[in-house]
């Protein structure tokens, strides 16, 4: 797939990808939808992404919904941008765009970073929910605007933003609709940490780089579906299965021996295993359907 | 229903329900929490109201149940005050009355936001986790004193606070029953703001003007119920198929062309819908039962 | 059960258990396991122990399983050492040995504070995650070094440390494999205070001292299951149905009547329930197997 409104590269095994509509303040779309869904896919399947980066080109990182259509926007029977075409509920109900991308970014074998380059708002910021990590520039934007447009939020966001801010700071911003700076998202827990605009994407690529230069690619795999499936898990029993059947599987591994071994001798590890052909069968996947 | 222990407000779209036993601190009474749940259905039944606002008349908040009849208070044998009368389990087991506030409280179509002015401890604390917001006076106190008591938490607190504060800070304060100060609240994140006493009220009302103002009334009802449904979803599936429907059903309403075109004019919405009658029928309850 | 690798007493009804290897920074092997899951069974038997801290002999609390037998370490087919022998899952898949220490702690009756002397590595802090309150000193470090040893987070941790950190936190530890310092540990909300280092045993015993002197031991007892349990119920309603019942037990019990009165007298309580014996039986357990 060629791509048009996001630009994906890969680079000392960082993957960016980057929402670029510029003029549009990087506004979402459906081929937006269908190249982030594309985009995912080419990073579980190459390893040589170690982490991901997701930014956006201008000044904004993506503005929400592009709006283009007026008041007909959100109307599945005049437009298919908010919606995932021929992708269906059970009862014919179609999904919800915004959600295939989230949940496809939360069954993601590498760690994801968000860097908030500019304004995020509606999708623009839900999308970033199942993202492991968010990262604010001090010109960062957000706003959870949903009810201020007559619609709903979205993108699974009423799973995912009470899980990562409290249902309290959830409440309010998706209550309000409010607009708020990268400051209240700070203190909100919204993004871990804010940086002058220059230091943004070096400080996101530092988090990847620590990532890809000490740690086996499958354990990184393997523990990003355990600690999110684990989010998900009803009772500690079940991560205790998860994880047992996985330290079994992972402990006799080439992995385990060059990570214990290297460490003990005080050397980088050089980690043997690939995730595109040696993910255990035990690495736990969403329940999703 | 006419209130004796409660006073009931609506102004500016704003319902303000005020605890009002000023001489006993606003202790808990079963007349009172009868009194609570007639005032939530008028809460969802009245399209003036747009938010709500609990506070507690004189110093207190609420003081927790009324102790008046000494050892006896908790005994259901002796006592309907802390339990729900004819209202039982499957079981037999008499429903705890805070309980049972708490649940309405939590299937509210309206935001809540509890303004503690004073000391609020046992239920005048616990029937407060399942409001959106929680805001203290400086003059504010808290306490889960129920180990203190020879009881145990209720409310269904012990879902709503490990989920509101995190569960160390949980067992923290219902491990020693400890009574604590606004600052100790705001660190824990059991209240999002402290404010002079003078500044409360205007506080809380400024937050549900932001609301009232801005938004759409049946989106804020919808995104409550999703956002609260979805902290209590096993998967981020279950919030994705709910807010599927939900943009399918809101995104072709009235609302949203409005919300959309408005915000395109760049003039305030004015959104037509009504909770009493135009709520969709995809919006989530509670599996209360 | 003689203990050769930890160390336990009970004093001024509050237990201590210390990892005691200190030549070996009381690195974590089998038969501390055992004597772990040991000491836990003697906890909640002994009515004399109200409140456990768990700290660590020397410079460190524990610095994570003993790899002595380098790249083998985690081999099922090799080692014991991580896994629980015997026990197996329905599959056959041995036990992680962490996780059962863990879910016999999450069990467990009486409130667990952690006291971080020193560094905490892999299991040495998954195994806290269950611990009501972890406390640390200024020299404390921690790492959830898993996924730089090429194995996989475990003691259920996947369950555990999204809920204690939120789950941005907890990806950006697990998925570096970091080591960090007291201070980040409480910025993330890893601990709940940071002490100097002769501060940090009185800390905890301050708190353990203000649970056992002000409480019912059975109300502790029950409120404890409530709460965690109450992390791991999908809905409120199953909340109120067990605090339902145990308001019915307990309210008609001595020590309600006991902990009202002494209040209302302004007295120390004395309440005459022990946990051995007075334990309601609608207090819930875990759902675990």
């Amino acid at each position: 797939m060629t791509y048009t409104e996001i630009e994906y590269e890969v680079k000392d095994r960082i993957a960016t990808v980057t929402l670029n509509r510029p003029d549009r303040m990087n506004a979402y779309t459906f081929t937006m939808r269908n190249e982030m869904l594309d985009a995912f896919d080419r990073i579980d399947a190459d390893d040589e992404v170690r982490a991901v980066v997701v930014t956006g080109a201008g000044r904004a990182f993506c503005a929400g919904a592009d709006l283009e259509a007026g008041g007909d926007t959100f109307n599945k029977d005049k437009r298919q941008d908010m919606f995932a075409g021929e992708d269906v509920l059970e009862d014919g109900t179609p999904r919800d765009g915004g959600g295939t991308v989230a949940l496809r970014i939360a069954r993601c074998l590498k760690p994801v970073i968000a860097a908030f380059n500019g304004a995020a708002v509606g999708v623009g910021v839900t999308m970033t929910l199942p993202m492991d990590i968010r990262l604010a520039s001090e010109k960062a934007r957000f706003g959870f605007v949903f009810a201020r447009r007559g619609i709903v939020s979205e993108a699974a966001s009423s799973w995912f933003l009470p899980r990562v801010v409290g249902i309290s700071q959830a409440m309010e911003w998706v209550a309000t609709g409010r607009i708020f700076d990268a400051r209240e998202a700070l203190e909100g827990r919204l993004v871990s940490r804010v940086y002058a605009p220059d230091e943004l994407l070096p400080a996101a690529y530092g988090l990847a780089r620590e990532i890809a230069d000490n740690t086996s690619a499958v354990s990184v795999a393997a523990i990003r579906r355990l600690m999110w499936s684990g989010l998900s898990a009803t009772t500690p029993w079940t991560a205790h299965e998860a994880d047992s059947r996985l330290m079994a599987a992972m402990g006799a591994s080439p992995d385990a021996a060059e990570g214990v071994t290297s460490f003990l001798e005080k050397r980088p590890a050089e980690f043997p295993m690939r995730v595109s052909t040696d993910l255990p069968p035990q690495v736990p996947d969403w329940p999703l359907r």
